[in-house]
């Protein structure tokens, strides 16, 4: 029997997209196991045979006699833990399209689902109407290429490097803040340690030997804080970091070594240092800025200490209840513009490569829109990178971001490799839906991750099991999407993160006694099998068939991966072969091409 | 058992979205019959207990000890072939939100549906925790004003009235075509009776009478063909029309009585004698709008007759795979600005009201984010209608239309009252998945129709039987969105529509002898209880249960109908009483308040 109401398709999603100007990809998904294969009906909408009503769709005899219809057989690209989903792409030769799907059950049904219609079509006459029945039918009306999202494609050929500029390396104590601790304090919410960007430009050399070459920065921009996501001047790199004279120097270094930069966009908020949030603090409504915030009460600093705001009533509205970080007014046209040319000030002056957009999911679409043409009509291949944590299709329809940071998948990672808390299938249906979620031009330039300055380094959910932690990178190395290394992982650096602990902020490790040199070579490893093998960068991910509940495998390219998620020794049989397999050991087997 | 592969939700869409500034409206499908009732689970993301991870999604224990949710009943809305619908709404007190559905089944279940879980909740430990990890749930990240879709609220206040001007009323002989035909004679593709604006304004008194309150003009601007949809000149009314001296007269007169006017915007492609065209038909690439379409090959006529080209490849794109109807490039921009600039010019020199945007599917999306910003920056409660006959949610997430012209409901109209091809539970499900596909606010302002210009005349599809035809339209304008009236349809004119016959295009009757007056009355009964009654104007479908196969019941604010679609007397009992139909007949009861 096929569950009929588990058929699930909708068009123009991550179900039904434009991959390219010529390709439409069609993804269709049923209860697990119900069906032994689709075929996509798919054609012309203006197909029609004598007599049928042209681009007609109403109901009655008048809407039969479409004759565009096309058998294309799908493929089952993969399971999640209630579905199989089917896979099958198109170039529509008109750039139009409807579309129906045609299942056969395992128990010999054949039925036709539709945007209006699930309907028995094992009666061959039926077969012929419902079939030439335009209005049965899902519509993807015109394949428009402006509408098209079309990612940079030096993306899926990059390995990330995300610093944490006060904690990765001082270049000029000089310009340190006076409160600095030794490198290698602690560190607190409110310490410094002297991190800048000449630092960052003395350890290139480093990074360009490691072999990563794209470098994520969290902000920069002048603030208070540590993390600097309390901006004060949107205009001028922090002095503590080295100024814009740095950032100039730092771009230009790193780009004759072919790395590219990302900035950190944080346009949802301000700091409340920032002189246009003092200006309203002082002039209330009557401050030129007043209306580029959220204000719920004038004066917005009431005459009771801060201890004992309401901390779910403000006068004005935050990022989550923080005090320091009033939320900016988007929809303001002015605020708006300031942002926007904020954005364009930085690729257009410095030549930056990609933005990373903070809290990007509760900052209006609209504004986002206008961020991408104003962005990409300046550099088209610089990259558009939001900040979401959970399902994020509506702001990938081309029109906003290109990816996102992949924290699903740093979950279903993290979950299997490091704390054991998932079994081997719910990882690879995690994994699977990870894929599933968006189109394949979007994972082709997902941001992979481990780990960030938001969470705690993977290294110590592994609880220090540097065998754990491997088997985590291996496999984020050889997914589809760019991956990430989080300053210092590479060598070994863990902490912790909480609401009250900032462990995972910790100085980087520069003395070579206290890195791990041998996990770092590991590191070094993955990236040259990474950027030797772009094969690595396919959409889809094939595993394959081992029999034992603690090893998955796969493959990519050329190659097959075998991983042991346990502290025990394995002999598993794959494809005939057998392969033993140390305690969280893996195997990498290259075959003939 | 819950068939957990059904469970259906996906946030930002028609299940998940903005009601208003404040309110969130959320919904969710299960498979029919198995769950007794849903709880919403939902609340501030940031609302967490001491040690929880600020805004953290990651997971292990990190991600636990949100303790934002709070439970929301929701409410069955509905049922379709497949699948109980469920609503419920939310007003986020910080516009933000995650959420997720608690399930109670039938047989005793209590299940956790989130986005990245669907997990058994029976043992009482497990729920604390899987409902204070943040990680599981949905999320609406925050509300922004400017996202959200607002719709002009005069919309759900009018009854249309559909005019095809060449068909409707000659005001002024002298300006008809040279070829024009006695009023009344057969249509073809090719004849002309003359109808013009000038007999519009002759005829307001008639329409007023009839209390409809909106005109909806099919494309009026300087063409040759009698449809005018192959446009010459998108700045000036046609001549044989009364060109823009006659449209100014009777916006003017519309106006001063209430009427609201919308034009039909052909911007998908233009007519083959526009200058624009016939200049890179003479230039070829050489013609500076050469790039305002899509050219394949020049020169864009071969030199072989036109019988003979291959009808699926043109040197050019067109409508459907009509010669005559080049497709314009909005995605050049000195294109897009013009037709851009026409949307404005007869918004703000001519006052008009709305535009029905035609083959509205078929141009990018961009270039309609772009339309609804110029226009609503002129004149924010124009309505922007666009001619979609599949599902449309892609169009209507707040950036692009108000509503869609529902020939879904069309279709489930037809089918049912009409053409009998359809049973009353399949006539109920297609009705009420046309409130399921949209969000409530574009439901108040949706265009119903039972026929258009496009389509056979409901008249004709009930065969002439005008007792069917009263079921149609008494169920049309008891519906959510507002009526729409083909001209003539009031008096009883018919006509069919097909590739080859046009006769949905016959001249207006104005001959009171051959008006039928007595379902004229019924039409003016209807409109005047529609008016009278904003309440029929409620986004969702209350059903009533009726033990017969051919009887349907439903209410409506204080009313409640009762509709018999069959071709015999009836009895049924409602809510307790009985109650006589005629054979196609219908009750309509007002309740006391």
């Amino acid at each position: 029997m096929i569950t009929k109401s588990s058929l699930i398709h909708s068009a123009k999603s991550a179900d039904s997209y434009a991959y390219d100007n010529e390709t439409l990809h069609i993804r269709f998904r049923s209860t697990k196991g119900e069906i032994e294969r689709v075929s996509l009906w798919i054609g012309d909408p203006y197909h029609w045979a004598e007599g049928g009503l042209d681009g007609g769709n109403l109901g009655g005899s008048d809407a039969h006699g479409w004759v565009g219809g096309n058998h294309v057989e799908m493929q089952l690209e993969g399971s999640t833990e209630y579905h199989d989903h089917w896979f099958a792409e198109f170039k529509p030769p008109k750039r139009r399209t409807r579309y129906g799907f045609i299942l056969y059950g395992k128990e010999g049904e054949k039925i036709l689902f539709g945007e209006k219609k699930c309907v028995d079509l094992s009666d061959e006459q039926v077969a012929e109407l419902e079939l030439s029945n335009l209005s049965n039918f899902f519509c993807f009306p015109y394949l428009n290429p402006q509408d098209v999202l079309k990612t940079p494609s030096w993306v899926a050929k990059t390995v990330w490097y995300q610093i944490f500029p006060e904690r990765f390396a001082n270049g000029r104590p000089e310009i340190s803040p006076d409160n600095v601790l030794a490198w290698g304090s602690e560190p607190t919410s409110d310490s410094f340690m002297g991190g800048d960007l000449w630092g960052v430009i003395d350890k290139l050399d480093y990074l360009q030997d490691l072999g990563v070459n794209g470098l994520y920065f969290c902000p920069i921009f002048t603030a208070n804080a540590n993390h600097k996501y309390d901006t004060v001047d949107y205009y001028n790199v922090d002095p503590h970091f080295g100024g814009n004279q740095a950032f100039k120097a730092l771009v230009n270094e790193a780009h004759k070594r072919g790395m590219r930069v990302m900035l950190d966009a944080v346009f949802n908020h301000i700091g409340d240092q920032s002189p246009l949030w003092l200006d309203v603090v002082e002039k209330g409504s009557e401050s030129p800025y007043a209306d580029w915030f959220w204000i719920n009460q004038f004066p917005v600093y009431p005459d009771t200490p801060k201890s004992e705001w309401d901390f779910w009533n403000f006068n004005y509205e935050t990022f989550a209840n923080v005090i320091e970080m009033p939320k900016l007014n988007t929809e303001n046209a002015q605020c708006r513009e300031y942002l926007l040319d904020v954005a364009r000030h930085w690729v257009e002056e410095f030549d930056i490569d990609g933005w990373r957009l903070d809290v990007a999911n509760e900052v209006d679409h609209s504004f986002w829109r206008d961020f991408r043409k104003r962005v990409k009509g300046i550099k088209p291949d610089c990259y558009i990178l939001g900040e979401i944590w959970h399902e994020g299709m509506p702001w990938l329809r081309g029109d906003q971001y290109d990816s996102l940071m992949n924290y699903p998948l740093t979950q279903a990672m993290t979950d299997y490799f490091a704390l054991g808390q998932i079994d081997k299938n719910l990882f690879m249906h995690s994994v699977s839906q990870s894929y599933f979620a968006y189109p394949k031009n979007v994972n082709e330039a997902m941001f992979n991750l481990l780990d960030s300055h938001d969470t705690t380094r993977i290294l110590s959910l592994c609880e220090g099991n540097k065998d754990k932690a491997k088997l985590a990178y291996l496999f984020m190395f050889t997914q589809v999407g760019s991956p990430c290394i989080y300053y210092g992982g590479e060598v070994g650096l863990q902490g912790r993160r909480s609401m009250s602990l900032e462990g995972n902020r910790k100085c980087m490790l520069w003395d070579e006694s206290e890195q791990d040199l041998e996990f770092k070579a590991f590191i070094q490893y993955l990236i040259a099998l990474r950027k030797d093998n772009p094969e690595f960068n396919e959409a889809s991910i094939a595993w394959l068939e081992v029999d034992d509940e603690d090893c998955v495998a796969y493959t990519r390219g050329n190659y097959q991966f075998v991983l042991n998620n346990s502290a025990y020794s394995k002999c598993v049989e794959i494809l005939g072969e057998q392969i033993a397999l140390q305690p969280f050991g893996y195997q990498i087997t290259e075959r003939a091409a």
